[in-house]
């Protein structure tokens, strides 16, 4: 048993996809987090549908708007 | 009489369906939970109108989003 | 009166329909709930407009999705 | 001055119109409520578009479904 | 400065314009409120498009469904 | 640094531009505000795509509606 | 390992690029944020599927509608 936030610890600096409503999806190194699940993340790819549309040095994510982060 | 988190204890390590919001479904082994619903799956599968779209070795599922989980 | 918590606690173990937003409808008997309206239900069955979708033998529903509970 | 739960607790026992989000009405005996609007109603009927859509003996509908209730 | 609520305070007894979400409006005397912004109207009429749909002798309008409320 | 409800309070008295969602768009004098962001705006107009559509000699404005306050 | 807000606070002075639900993008300088993540941009543009649609000296966003904040 991990509680979510706690695999989201032992995650810190690697690379993660996020997805978000709206068939948004970002991929980057989880450089931190907050108990709401906004995220930090560095290196970020924002794509949709599958295609790289912006690529962002660092993003703060709002975690209202997460399905699932997968490290 | 059993509290729905109480369930969720008991299904620990137990294949799960989780469906969610925007016709999205999730199987995977429930490997942690918070008080929010948000979860932990391994060896997810995440499934679009019961087509596998993407494999997942570990996601975090926000609560929110959550209709339905099925152990 | 009653309040709606108390009647939930009334109905543990009876056949309840519950109606969710999106037209889901699931039937089942109640086997838990939590002040969240978080609901445990048993030997569900999932209808969507009216036809069985999906059997389930048990099934957490998350309480935000509800739109009644009639037992 | 009426607060609108003291309203709701002088209508006890009476008929009431309760109109939810997604143009659903439920009629019905007012039987209970709680802080957050959650209903009990009995010898409810579910209309949608003015049309009788189902009866039910007693229902627990969720507040934040709500947009009014008339007495 | 006045705040929201106090407004509402100095409004009772007044007629007011509710704007809800949805494209729902209604008129009424405001015969009571409380801090989620729950109103009680009085000799209310219910208008979709400009078209008055429904007349009202007290209706309790849920607070999360309001845009505006004009004195 | 100044925080965002600060900026709200230097700007009593002054004409804001408050744009919800659904596209509307209301413009008036900023009379008060509280922490959630609902408003009080005085001589204030509604616009929908650019067009006034009506007059408001006072409004109360809910502030979980509103996208951004440009004073 | 970087809190989301404290990332925030470090950014103030700076350009950030706000993406916001339903496609509205906000550029600007941070001038201000609280936890709730709503946010004072200074000398803003408002665009719309890549468009400058408005210019705005200052702008308070809510931090509900936000999906990712970049510096």
């Amino acid at each position: 048993m991990i509680k979510p936030l706690n695999l989201l610890s032992q995650k810190l600096n690697n690379r993660v996809i996020v997805e978000l409503k709206g068939n948004r999806e970002y991929r980057g190194i989880l450089d931190g987090y907050d108990p709401h699940m906004n995220l930090v993340l560095k290196n970020a790819e924002e794509l949709f549908e599958n295609e790289i549309k912006r690529k962002l040095e660092t993003a703060i994510v709002r975690g209202d708007n997460v399905i699932y982060i997968s490290p």
